[in-house]
């Protein structure tokens, strides 16, 4: 890497910041100084001045955990009345839901899988959230979308059996072939689920 | 991508200011706002405390024009006896050629190609500062490093022209294979050149 004696202790450390970014190397971190300094100071402002103020501001939703600048975010307040929640591990997961188009409804945010060895339990996970959540809501169906991963399934499973004191009914999103994706290149343990949960088309 | 819409209008703002820097798209912008919210709050706030710095506190080094927090930057003066001055395009030049490990000498930075095209002509490379920096120094060599691309060649050639009326020796980096590079795969142009310039081993 670059010599770090000759080089301004300020451009170091704006290596060293941005090199924290998830996904971003000691390189790139240089390349995005040096274009900031050439070519974009505005950028460099902008950034300044907001991420201070999301870690401040920002928060959980009280109702779904979601983040937000709010008490109550802003799915929660413009769906209120919906009788579907579905359950994410994280924000991310919640973005891909909506991108897809295809619900409506509320959701809930875990923020992290179950995991007792690294001290993750229900009250990490915001059960009790979740559980007033329901018993204050007005929900005919929960949707447990947890990654398909051993984590994922393991906090699945979790759920399901917190949920089952609840009157409502609980889905878990289909696990199966992608859209596109080609048989022969299809790991066993997804093909194997494809066909358990093969749906009648006759 | 994400719906507008539904999501804080920081976190929002947030994705937008990281999506402007190099590199880095919408999607890379959301993993990187949510990380530092749920992960990394003192990056954030490093972060947001270094780049307003970084762009307000450094400028062009008077003597090479690499960028300092100082008038004269630590590599002009920890090296201001050296004899040799090597002329690159860009700062990121600068720390590659350092990197090598193999020249001890100072360094010009023309921060732009010449193209004339596009409005930049000698002026804008500091073409004055680089005369100013001859006639006040004492070299014995400068070696241009531009790139190997057309702008680069092209700024190569305008260099040495204006470079002649000074009593130094003008060198250029040379141009051949890579190293490791195999000649079944090395473009026409470069082998052309690697053969041209060939060396005596004998």
């Amino acid at each position: 890497m670059f010599q770090e004696k000759d080089i301004s202790p300020l451009i170091k450390e704006a290596i060293h910041a941005l090199s924290r970014l998830p996904g971003v190397g000691k390189k790139s971190a240089q390349r995005m100084v040096f274009h900031l300094l050439r070519r974009d100071k505005d950028t460099a402002m902008s950034i300044g001045q907001v991420l201070p103020r999301l870690v401040t501001q920002i928060h959980h939703c009280k109702s779904c955990r979601q983040f937000t600048e709010r008490d109550i975010c802003e799915i929660c307040i413009s769906r209120q009345h919906a009788a579907q929640l579905c359950i994410v591990e994280s924000p991310m997961d919640l973005l891909a839901i909506e991108n897809s188009g295809a619900y409506q409804g509320r959701y809930f945010i875990l923020h992290h899988y179950l995991s007792p060895i690294d001290g993750i339990g229900p009250e990490e996970l915001g059960i009790q959230t979740l559980e007033t959540l329901l018993t204050s809501g007005d929900f005919e169906e929960v949707i447990i979308a947890t990654n398909g991963s051993v984590d994922g399934e393991t906090t699945a499973h979790f759920l399901k059996m917190k949920l089952e004191q609840f009157p409502v009914k609980i889905s878990r999103i289909a696990q199966g072939i992608p859209l596109g994706g080609e048989l022969e290149y299809t790991d066993s343990a997804t093909l194997a689920q494809a066909l358990y949960h093969r749906q009648s088309v006759s």
